[in-house]
Protein backbone atom coordinates (compact mmCIF):
# COMPACT_ATOMS: atom_id res chain seq x y z
CA UNK A 1 0.00 0.00 0.00
CA UNK A 2 2.91 2.13 0.49
CA UNK A 3 2.82 2.66 -3.59
CA UNK A 4 5.60 4.28 -4.92
CA UNK A 5 7.29 5.66 -1.84
CA UNK A 6 10.70 3.48 -0.81
CA UNK A 7 11.68 3.32 2.32
CA UNK A 8 14.32 5.78 1.80
CA UNK A 9 12.76 8.92 0.86
CA UNK A 10 10.48 8.36 4.46
CA UNK A 11 10.62 12.14 5.86
CA UNK A 12 9.44 13.07 9.02
CA UNK A 13 6.66 15.62 7.35
CA UNK A 14 5.32 12.56 5.72
CA UNK A 15 4.78 10.61 8.73
CA UNK A 16 3.50 13.82 10.55
CA UNK A 17 1.04 14.60 8.04
CA UNK A 18 -0.12 10.90 7.92
CA UNK A 19 -0.47 10.91 11.59
CA UNK A 20 -2.50 13.91 11.41
CA UNK A 21 -4.90 13.05 8.55
CA UNK A 22 -5.40 9.26 11.26
CA UNK A 23 -6.25 10.79 14.51
CA UNK A 24 -8.58 13.09 12.30
CA UNK A 25 -10.40 10.86 10.30
CA UNK A 26 -11.06 9.03 13.63
CA UNK A 27 -11.87 12.19 15.20
CA UNK A 28 -8.78 11.36 17.75
CA UNK A 29 -7.23 14.62 17.98
CA UNK A 30 -9.39 15.61 20.69
CA UNK A 31 -7.19 13.21 23.02
CA UNK A 32 -4.06 14.50 21.55
CA UNK A 33 -2.91 17.08 23.62
CA UNK A 34 0.60 17.27 24.87
CA UNK A 35 0.95 15.34 28.44
CA UNK A 36 -1.18 12.77 27.00
CA UNK A 37 1.04 12.33 23.63
CA UNK A 38 4.12 12.83 26.33
CA UNK A 39 2.77 9.87 28.72
CA UNK A 40 1.78 7.83 25.42
CA UNK A 41 5.17 8.28 24.10
CA UNK A 42 6.39 6.79 27.43
CA UNK A 43 4.38 3.93 27.55
CA UNK A 44 6.01 2.76 23.95
CA UNK A 45 9.75 3.23 25.41
CA UNK A 46 8.43 0.92 28.50
CA UNK A 47 7.02 -1.44 25.74
CA UNK A 48 10.15 -1.18 23.58
CA UNK A 49 12.67 -1.40 27.17
CA UNK A 50 11.01 -4.87 27.81
CA UNK A 51 12.26 -6.42 24.62
CA UNK A 52 15.56 -6.18 25.50
CA UNK A 53 14.90 -6.09 29.71
CA UNK A 54 16.28 -9.91 30.78
CA UNK A 55 18.52 -9.98 27.38
CA UNK A 56 21.40 -9.37 29.28
CA UNK A 57 23.97 -6.93 26.47
CA UNK A 58 22.92 -7.13 23.25
CA UNK A 59 25.91 -7.44 20.23
CA UNK A 60 24.67 -4.95 17.24
CA UNK A 61 22.98 -6.51 14.48
CA UNK A 62 21.02 -8.88 17.00
CA UNK A 63 22.23 -11.75 16.08
CA UNK A 64 19.83 -15.03 16.79
CA UNK A 65 16.91 -12.71 17.39
CA UNK A 66 14.00 -14.40 14.99
CA UNK A 67 12.62 -13.50 12.83
CA UNK A 68 9.70 -12.25 14.51
CA UNK A 69 11.22 -10.55 16.93
CA UNK A 70 12.58 -7.84 15.15
CA UNK A 71 9.49 -7.46 13.56
CA UNK A 72 8.15 -6.78 17.06
CA UNK A 73 11.16 -4.38 17.94
CA UNK A 74 10.74 -2.59 14.41
CA UNK A 75 7.02 -2.48 15.69
CA UNK A 76 7.72 -0.63 19.06
CA UNK A 77 10.87 1.75 17.22
CA UNK A 78 7.96 3.04 15.05
CA UNK A 79 5.06 3.49 18.15
CA UNK A 80 7.82 5.55 19.94
CA UNK A 81 8.74 7.67 16.75
CA UNK A 82 4.90 8.53 15.50
CA UNK A 83 3.91 9.75 18.80
CA UNK A 84 7.16 11.37 18.67
CA UNK A 85 6.10 13.05 15.54
CA UNK A 86 2.55 13.84 17.03
CA UNK A 87 3.74 15.25 20.29
CA UNK A 88 6.42 17.75 18.01
CA UNK A 89 3.33 18.76 15.81
CA UNK A 90 1.11 19.18 18.24
CA UNK A 91 3.26 21.62 20.19
CA UNK A 92 3.96 23.49 16.12
CA UNK A 93 7.94 22.03 16.57
CA UNK A 94 9.64 21.33 12.99
CA UNK A 95 11.22 18.35 14.21
CA UNK A 96 13.32 17.81 11.19
CA UNK A 97 14.62 21.16 11.50
CA UNK A 98 14.99 20.74 15.13
CA UNK A 99 17.03 17.59 14.60
CA UNK A 100 19.06 18.97 11.87
CA UNK A 101 19.86 21.79 14.16
CA UNK A 102 20.81 19.51 16.88
CA UNK A 103 23.29 17.66 14.92
CA UNK A 104 25.28 20.94 13.67
CA UNK A 105 25.37 21.80 17.93
CA UNK A 106 26.46 18.53 18.98
CA UNK A 107 29.09 18.56 16.28
CA UNK A 108 29.85 22.27 17.65
CA UNK A 109 29.98 20.66 21.37
CA UNK A 110 32.32 17.54 19.99
CA UNK A 111 34.86 18.92 17.98
CA UNK A 112 36.03 15.96 16.37
CA UNK A 113 39.74 16.37 16.82
CA UNK A 114 39.21 17.22 20.27
CA UNK A 115 37.12 13.86 21.08
CA UNK A 116 39.52 11.53 18.77
CA UNK A 117 42.58 12.73 21.78
CA UNK A 118 39.79 11.67 24.04
CA UNK A 119 38.88 7.91 23.01
CA UNK A 120 42.09 6.85 24.51
CA UNK A 121 40.38 7.69 27.85
CA UNK A 122 37.27 6.23 26.53
CA UNK A 123 34.56 6.09 28.78
CA UNK A 124 35.07 7.93 31.78
CA UNK A 125 35.22 11.30 29.25
CA UNK A 126 32.74 9.85 27.47
CA UNK A 127 30.74 10.15 30.60
CA UNK A 128 31.61 13.13 31.56
CA UNK A 129 30.80 15.06 28.30
CA UNK A 130 27.34 13.22 28.18
CA UNK A 131 26.52 14.87 31.50
CA UNK A 132 27.44 18.29 30.67
CA UNK A 133 24.92 17.42 27.17
CA UNK A 134 22.12 16.78 29.31
CA UNK A 135 22.61 20.23 31.22
CA UNK B 1 24.06 25.86 8.08
CA UNK B 2 21.99 23.37 6.38
CA UNK B 3 22.84 24.22 2.68
CA UNK B 4 19.90 23.23 0.25
CA UNK B 5 18.00 21.16 2.69
CA UNK B 6 14.58 22.46 3.32
CA UNK B 7 13.04 21.17 6.94
CA UNK B 8 10.37 19.37 4.70
CA UNK B 9 12.63 17.06 3.05
CA UNK B 10 14.61 15.68 6.52
CA UNK B 11 14.50 12.16 5.80
CA UNK B 12 15.11 9.54 8.44
CA UNK B 13 17.95 8.09 6.36
CA UNK B 14 19.84 10.70 6.32
CA UNK B 15 19.33 11.37 9.86
CA UNK B 16 20.69 7.92 10.00
CA UNK B 17 23.72 8.53 7.80
CA UNK B 18 24.55 11.84 9.45
CA UNK B 19 24.43 9.98 12.84
CA UNK B 20 26.59 6.88 11.95
CA UNK B 21 29.34 9.84 10.21
CA UNK B 22 28.57 11.75 13.41
CA UNK B 23 29.87 8.20 15.71
CA UNK B 24 32.30 7.01 13.24
CA UNK B 25 34.50 10.44 13.18
CA UNK B 26 34.66 10.61 17.17
CA UNK B 27 35.58 6.86 17.29
CA UNK B 28 32.22 6.48 19.69
CA UNK B 29 30.85 3.64 17.74
CA UNK B 30 32.08 1.45 20.53
CA UNK B 31 29.80 2.78 22.95
CA UNK B 32 26.76 2.07 20.47
CA UNK B 33 25.58 -1.17 21.70
CA UNK B 34 21.81 -2.01 21.38
CA UNK B 35 21.24 -1.18 25.18
CA UNK B 36 23.54 1.90 25.75
CA UNK B 37 21.26 3.64 22.88
CA UNK B 38 18.45 2.23 24.64
CA UNK B 39 19.30 3.71 28.02
CA UNK B 40 20.31 6.77 26.55
CA UNK B 41 16.94 7.28 24.75
CA UNK B 42 14.88 6.83 28.09
CA UNK B 43 17.54 9.55 29.57
CA UNK B 44 16.25 11.56 27.25
CA UNK B 45 12.69 11.00 27.60
CA UNK B 46 13.50 11.94 31.08
CA UNK B 47 14.83 15.39 30.10
CA UNK B 48 12.03 15.98 27.46
CA UNK B 49 9.52 15.19 30.51
CA UNK B 50 11.03 17.49 33.02
CA UNK B 51 10.00 20.21 30.36
CA UNK B 52 6.29 19.72 31.03
CA UNK B 53 6.74 18.11 35.06
CA UNK B 54 5.11 21.02 36.69
CA UNK B 55 2.83 22.59 34.19
CA UNK B 56 -0.45 21.23 34.99
CA UNK B 57 -2.31 20.64 31.54
CA UNK B 58 -0.52 22.26 28.31
CA UNK B 59 -2.81 23.12 25.54
CA UNK B 60 -1.72 22.20 22.08
CA UNK B 61 0.57 25.42 20.29
CA UNK B 62 2.16 25.95 23.98
CA UNK B 63 0.30 29.54 24.21
CA UNK B 64 1.92 31.42 26.57
CA UNK B 65 5.88 29.39 26.56
CA UNK B 66 8.75 31.60 25.70
CA UNK B 67 10.47 31.47 22.75
CA UNK B 68 13.29 29.76 24.10
CA UNK B 69 11.35 27.09 26.38
CA UNK B 70 10.07 25.94 22.78
CA UNK B 71 13.84 25.87 21.19
CA UNK B 72 15.12 23.39 24.94
CA UNK B 73 11.42 21.50 23.65
CA UNK B 74 12.85 21.34 19.89
CA UNK B 75 16.08 20.02 21.90
CA UNK B 76 15.04 17.08 23.79
CA UNK B 77 12.41 16.19 20.92
CA UNK B 78 15.43 16.00 18.71
CA UNK B 79 17.90 14.04 21.26
CA UNK B 80 15.16 11.42 21.58
CA UNK B 81 14.87 11.54 18.23
CA UNK B 82 18.64 11.35 16.90
CA UNK B 83 19.17 7.64 20.01
CA UNK B 84 16.12 6.42 18.37
CA UNK B 85 17.35 6.61 15.29
CA UNK B 86 20.66 4.98 15.88
CA UNK B 87 18.90 2.72 17.82
CA UNK B 88 17.17 1.21 14.96
CA UNK B 89 20.24 1.22 12.72
CA UNK B 90 22.27 -0.59 15.09
CA UNK B 91 19.92 -3.02 15.40
CA UNK B 92 19.59 -3.35 11.50
CA UNK B 93 16.05 -2.08 11.32
CA UNK B 94 14.53 -0.18 8.74
CA UNK B 95 12.74 2.90 10.81
CA UNK B 96 11.43 4.50 8.36
CA UNK B 97 10.10 1.43 6.24
CA UNK B 98 8.60 0.29 9.84
CA UNK B 99 7.12 3.35 11.00
CA UNK B 100 4.87 3.47 7.50
CA UNK B 101 4.49 -0.32 8.07
CA UNK B 102 2.79 0.48 11.79
CA UNK B 103 0.74 3.68 10.33
CA UNK B 104 -0.96 0.83 7.67
CA UNK B 105 -1.20 -2.13 10.69
CA UNK B 106 -2.55 0.36 12.93
CA UNK B 107 -4.94 1.64 9.98
CA UNK B 108 -6.36 -1.64 9.46
CA UNK B 109 -6.89 -2.72 13.46
CA UNK B 110 -8.85 1.57 14.10
CA UNK B 111 -10.72 1.49 10.74
CA UNK B 112 -12.07 4.70 10.26
CA UNK B 113 -16.28 3.76 10.55
CA UNK B 114 -15.59 1.68 13.81
CA UNK B 115 -13.99 4.52 15.22
CA UNK B 116 -16.28 7.35 14.56
CA UNK B 117 -19.15 5.16 15.86
CA UNK B 118 -16.90 5.22 18.85
CA UNK B 119 -16.54 8.49 19.58
CA UNK B 120 -19.70 8.76 21.46
CA UNK B 121 -18.30 7.06 23.66
CA UNK B 122 -15.20 8.82 24.08
CA UNK B 123 -12.57 8.28 26.18
CA UNK B 124 -13.27 4.93 28.13
CA UNK B 125 -13.47 3.11 24.64
CA UNK B 126 -10.38 4.99 22.97
CA UNK B 127 -8.69 3.73 26.39
CA UNK B 128 -9.43 0.09 25.95
CA UNK B 129 -8.47 -0.01 22.35
CA UNK B 130 -5.31 1.35 23.42
CA UNK B 131 -4.95 -1.08 25.74
CA UNK B 132 -5.32 -3.88 23.78
CA UNK B 133 -2.89 -1.73 21.21
CA UNK B 134 -0.02 -2.51 23.37
CA UNK B 135 -0.83 -6.08 23.80
CA UNK C 1 -0.58 -14.45 53.87
CA UNK C 2 0.14 -11.39 54.99
CA UNK C 3 -0.51 -12.92 58.50
CA UNK C 4 0.11 -10.02 61.60
CA UNK C 5 1.40 -6.99 59.04
CA UNK C 6 -0.05 -3.58 58.86
CA UNK C 7 0.67 -2.35 55.88
CA UNK C 8 1.99 0.73 58.15
CA UNK C 9 5.09 -1.31 59.13
CA UNK C 10 6.15 -2.07 55.75
CA UNK C 11 9.44 -1.49 55.81
CA UNK C 12 11.85 -1.30 52.44
CA UNK C 13 13.93 -4.20 54.26
CA UNK C 14 10.96 -6.44 54.43
CA UNK C 15 10.20 -5.99 50.40
CA UNK C 16 14.09 -6.32 49.43
CA UNK C 17 14.46 -9.89 51.59
CA UNK C 18 10.95 -10.84 49.87
CA UNK C 19 12.24 -9.89 46.75
CA UNK C 20 15.27 -12.01 46.91
CA UNK C 21 13.90 -14.60 48.07
CA UNK C 22 11.38 -15.04 45.15
CA UNK C 23 14.31 -14.49 42.78
CA UNK C 24 16.12 -17.40 44.41
CA UNK C 25 13.37 -19.96 45.04
CA UNK C 26 12.61 -19.68 41.17
CA UNK C 27 16.41 -19.42 40.23
CA UNK C 28 15.83 -16.35 38.80
CA UNK C 29 19.04 -14.40 40.12
CA UNK C 30 21.07 -15.02 37.15
CA UNK C 31 18.25 -12.96 35.05
CA UNK C 32 18.84 -10.23 37.76
CA UNK C 33 21.87 -8.09 36.72
CA UNK C 34 21.29 -4.20 37.12
CA UNK C 35 20.81 -3.22 33.69
CA UNK C 36 18.11 -6.20 33.11
CA UNK C 37 16.29 -4.70 36.36
CA UNK C 38 16.45 -1.35 35.11
CA UNK C 39 14.90 -1.81 31.91
CA UNK C 40 12.21 -3.86 33.94
CA UNK C 41 11.91 -0.89 36.09
CA UNK C 42 11.65 1.07 32.49
CA UNK C 43 8.77 -1.29 30.95
CA UNK C 44 6.74 -0.73 34.34
CA UNK C 45 6.78 2.70 34.38
CA UNK C 46 6.07 2.44 31.11
CA UNK C 47 2.78 0.85 32.01
CA UNK C 48 2.26 2.98 34.89
CA UNK C 49 2.46 5.82 32.25
CA UNK C 50 -0.09 3.79 30.08
CA UNK C 51 -2.77 4.24 33.05
CA UNK C 52 -2.62 7.90 32.94
CA UNK C 53 -1.83 8.45 28.97
CA UNK C 54 -5.39 9.26 27.81
CA UNK C 55 -6.88 11.05 30.82
CA UNK C 56 -6.05 14.54 30.74
CA UNK C 57 -5.69 16.10 34.00
CA UNK C 58 -6.71 13.69 36.67
CA UNK C 59 -7.57 15.12 40.26
CA UNK C 60 -6.05 14.46 43.46
CA UNK C 61 -7.58 11.26 44.91
CA UNK C 62 -8.69 10.02 41.44
CA UNK C 63 -12.15 11.24 41.86
CA UNK C 64 -14.70 8.74 39.60
CA UNK C 65 -11.85 5.79 38.66
CA UNK C 66 -13.45 2.61 38.74
CA UNK C 67 -12.25 0.64 41.68
CA UNK C 68 -10.72 -2.09 39.20
CA UNK C 69 -8.77 0.67 38.13
CA UNK C 70 -7.61 1.79 41.48
CA UNK C 71 -6.47 -1.74 41.79
CA UNK C 72 -4.20 -1.85 38.55
CA UNK C 73 -2.86 1.67 39.30
CA UNK C 74 -2.09 -0.06 42.84
CA UNK C 75 -0.50 -3.03 40.84
CA UNK C 76 1.60 -1.46 38.52
CA UNK C 77 2.82 1.52 41.35
CA UNK C 78 3.90 -1.82 43.10
CA UNK C 79 6.04 -3.52 40.15
CA UNK C 80 7.74 -0.09 39.94
CA UNK C 81 8.46 -0.43 43.17
CA UNK C 82 9.38 -3.62 43.21
CA UNK C 83 11.99 -3.57 40.86
CA UNK C 84 13.64 -0.59 41.98
CA UNK C 85 13.93 -2.19 46.03
CA UNK C 86 15.86 -5.32 43.07
CA UNK C 87 17.81 -2.92 41.84
CA UNK C 88 19.01 -1.37 44.85
CA UNK C 89 19.56 -4.42 46.39
CA UNK C 90 21.76 -5.80 43.43
CA UNK C 91 23.53 -2.71 43.47
CA UNK C 92 24.47 -2.13 47.22
CA UNK C 93 22.39 0.16 47.98
CA UNK C 94 20.59 0.93 50.96
CA UNK C 95 17.74 2.42 49.85
CA UNK C 96 16.03 3.26 53.14
CA UNK C 97 19.02 4.84 53.99
CA UNK C 98 19.33 6.29 50.84
CA UNK C 99 16.20 8.04 50.59
CA UNK C 100 16.20 9.25 54.57
CA UNK C 101 19.55 10.99 52.95
CA UNK C 102 18.05 12.28 50.15
CA UNK C 103 15.03 14.01 52.16
CA UNK C 104 17.42 15.67 54.50
CA UNK C 105 19.45 16.79 51.42
CA UNK C 106 16.51 18.33 49.82
CA UNK C 107 15.69 19.79 52.93
CA UNK C 108 18.72 21.84 52.90
CA UNK C 109 18.88 22.67 48.94
CA UNK C 110 15.21 24.26 49.30
CA UNK C 111 14.70 25.42 52.93
CA UNK C 112 11.12 26.24 53.95
CA UNK C 113 11.38 30.36 54.34
CA UNK C 114 13.09 30.59 51.04
CA UNK C 115 10.55 28.46 49.47
CA UNK C 116 7.65 30.18 50.91
CA UNK C 117 9.05 33.56 49.73
CA UNK C 118 8.90 31.96 46.26
CA UNK C 119 5.54 30.69 46.38
CA UNK C 120 4.31 34.32 44.72
CA UNK C 121 5.90 33.40 41.76
CA UNK C 122 4.94 30.11 41.60
CA UNK C 123 5.41 28.23 38.92
CA UNK C 124 8.21 29.63 37.21
CA UNK C 125 10.36 29.54 39.84
CA UNK C 126 9.56 26.33 40.68
CA UNK C 127 10.57 24.86 37.65
CA UNK C 128 13.68 26.57 37.92
CA UNK C 129 14.48 25.21 41.22
CA UNK C 130 13.95 22.11 39.66
CA UNK C 131 15.99 22.34 36.61
CA UNK C 132 19.00 22.97 38.73
CA UNK C 133 17.89 20.24 41.17
CA UNK C 134 18.47 17.59 38.30
CA UNK C 135 21.71 19.19 37.47
CA UNK D 1 21.62 13.37 61.62
CA UNK D 2 18.08 10.82 61.23
CA UNK D 3 18.21 10.30 64.49
CA UNK D 4 17.49 7.04 66.34
CA UNK D 5 15.68 5.51 62.97
CA UNK D 6 17.87 3.03 61.69
CA UNK D 7 17.79 1.96 57.85
CA UNK D 8 16.28 -1.25 58.29
CA UNK D 9 13.32 0.52 59.89
CA UNK D 10 12.26 2.74 56.98
CA UNK D 11 8.71 2.23 56.11
CA UNK D 12 6.83 3.56 53.14
CA UNK D 13 4.73 5.25 55.48
CA UNK D 14 7.29 7.53 57.07
CA UNK D 15 8.38 8.34 53.94
CA UNK D 16 4.87 8.78 52.78
CA UNK D 17 4.51 11.08 55.72
CA UNK D 18 7.77 13.09 55.31
CA UNK D 19 7.46 14.17 51.95
CA UNK D 20 3.36 15.00 52.95
CA UNK D 21 5.00 17.12 55.55
CA UNK D 22 8.00 18.33 53.52
CA UNK D 23 5.45 19.87 50.44
CA UNK D 24 3.34 21.23 52.95
CA UNK D 25 5.63 23.04 54.24
CA UNK D 26 6.72 24.67 50.88
CA UNK D 27 2.98 24.82 49.70
CA UNK D 28 4.20 22.90 46.54
CA UNK D 29 1.11 20.35 47.02
CA UNK D 30 -0.45 22.80 44.36
CA UNK D 31 1.93 21.27 42.12
CA UNK D 32 1.21 17.89 43.21
CA UNK D 33 -1.05 16.61 40.87
CA UNK D 34 -0.97 12.71 40.10
CA UNK D 35 0.36 13.27 36.55
CA UNK D 36 2.79 15.77 37.13
CA UNK D 37 3.85 13.73 39.88
CA UNK D 38 3.55 10.88 37.29
CA UNK D 39 6.02 12.93 35.04
CA UNK D 40 8.70 14.07 37.81
CA UNK D 41 8.94 10.55 38.01
CA UNK D 42 9.59 9.50 34.15
CA UNK D 43 12.21 12.17 34.67
CA UNK D 44 14.28 11.01 37.54
CA UNK D 45 13.98 7.45 36.15
CA UNK D 46 15.86 9.28 33.16
CA UNK D 47 18.38 10.82 35.42
CA UNK D 48 18.66 6.54 36.74
CA UNK D 49 19.55 5.62 33.17
CA UNK D 50 22.36 8.38 32.36
CA UNK D 51 23.99 6.44 34.82
CA UNK D 52 24.16 3.37 32.94
CA UNK D 53 23.72 4.28 29.53
CA UNK D 54 27.48 4.09 28.66
CA UNK D 55 29.05 1.29 31.24
CA UNK D 56 27.79 -1.62 29.11
CA UNK D 57 26.90 -4.89 31.03
CA UNK D 58 27.49 -4.17 35.06
CA UNK D 59 28.00 -6.86 36.93
CA UNK D 60 26.37 -7.38 40.52
CA UNK D 61 27.37 -5.26 43.23
CA UNK D 62 29.03 -2.25 41.04
CA UNK D 63 32.74 -3.41 41.12
CA UNK D 64 35.54 -0.97 40.36
CA UNK D 65 32.54 1.96 40.64
CA UNK D 66 33.70 4.96 42.43
CA UNK D 67 31.97 5.93 45.77
CA UNK D 68 31.06 9.21 44.54
CA UNK D 69 29.14 7.31 41.51
CA UNK D 70 28.24 4.84 43.65
CA UNK D 71 26.21 8.20 46.10
CA UNK D 72 25.33 9.44 42.79
CA UNK D 73 23.29 6.25 42.17
CA UNK D 74 21.42 6.19 45.58
CA UNK D 75 20.18 9.56 45.28
CA UNK D 76 18.72 8.99 41.81
CA UNK D 77 16.88 5.75 42.96
CA UNK D 78 15.79 7.70 46.06
CA UNK D 79 14.12 10.66 43.86
CA UNK D 80 12.37 7.80 41.55
CA UNK D 81 11.02 6.45 45.07
CA UNK D 82 10.28 9.31 46.84
CA UNK D 83 7.95 10.40 43.38
CA UNK D 84 6.48 7.06 43.64
CA UNK D 85 5.76 7.74 47.49
CA UNK D 86 4.15 10.88 46.75
CA UNK D 87 2.46 9.76 43.61
CA UNK D 88 0.76 6.62 45.50
CA UNK D 89 -0.38 9.22 48.24
CA UNK D 90 -1.89 11.68 46.34
CA UNK D 91 -3.60 9.11 44.62
CA UNK D 92 -5.22 7.38 47.37
CA UNK D 93 -2.92 4.01 46.69
CA UNK D 94 -1.69 2.49 50.01
CA UNK D 95 1.91 1.39 48.24
CA UNK D 96 2.84 -0.38 50.86
CA UNK D 97 -0.12 -2.57 51.18
CA UNK D 98 -0.42 -2.65 47.47
CA UNK D 99 3.17 -3.85 47.19
CA UNK D 100 2.75 -6.85 49.95
CA UNK D 101 -0.46 -7.71 47.97
CA UNK D 102 1.72 -7.99 44.54
CA UNK D 103 4.20 -10.09 46.13
CA UNK D 104 1.69 -12.71 46.60
CA UNK D 105 -0.02 -12.45 43.45
CA UNK D 106 3.43 -12.43 41.97
CA UNK D 107 3.91 -15.94 43.90
CA UNK D 108 0.71 -17.27 42.73
CA UNK D 109 1.60 -16.88 39.44
CA UNK D 110 4.74 -18.18 39.06
CA UNK D 111 4.54 -20.94 41.10
CA UNK D 112 8.20 -22.27 42.50
CA UNK D 113 7.94 -25.58 40.99
CA UNK D 114 7.02 -24.97 37.77
CA UNK D 115 9.55 -22.15 37.54
CA UNK D 116 11.97 -24.54 38.20
CA UNK D 117 11.00 -26.55 35.92
CA UNK D 118 11.47 -23.96 33.47
CA UNK D 119 15.08 -22.73 34.36
CA UNK D 120 16.54 -25.36 31.72
CA UNK D 121 14.88 -23.64 29.14
CA UNK D 122 16.02 -20.22 30.73
CA UNK D 123 16.05 -16.86 29.13
CA UNK D 124 13.41 -17.73 26.43
CA UNK D 125 10.42 -18.95 28.64
CA UNK D 126 11.53 -16.39 31.19
CA UNK D 127 10.40 -13.86 28.44
CA UNK D 128 7.15 -15.21 28.19
CA UNK D 129 6.29 -15.23 31.76
CA UNK D 130 7.29 -11.71 31.76
CA UNK D 131 5.49 -10.88 28.58
CA UNK D 132 2.44 -12.04 29.74
CA UNK D 133 2.82 -10.73 33.42
CA UNK D 134 2.54 -7.27 31.52
CA UNK D 135 -0.37 -7.57 30.12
Amino acid sequence: MTGPLEAESVTLDLLKKKMAEFAKERDWEQFHSPRNLLLALVGEVGELSEIFQWKGEVPKGLPGWKEEEKVHLGEELSDVLLYLVQLSDICGIDLGKAALRKVELNAIKYPVSKQQSQKTNNTTLYNVNNGTESG
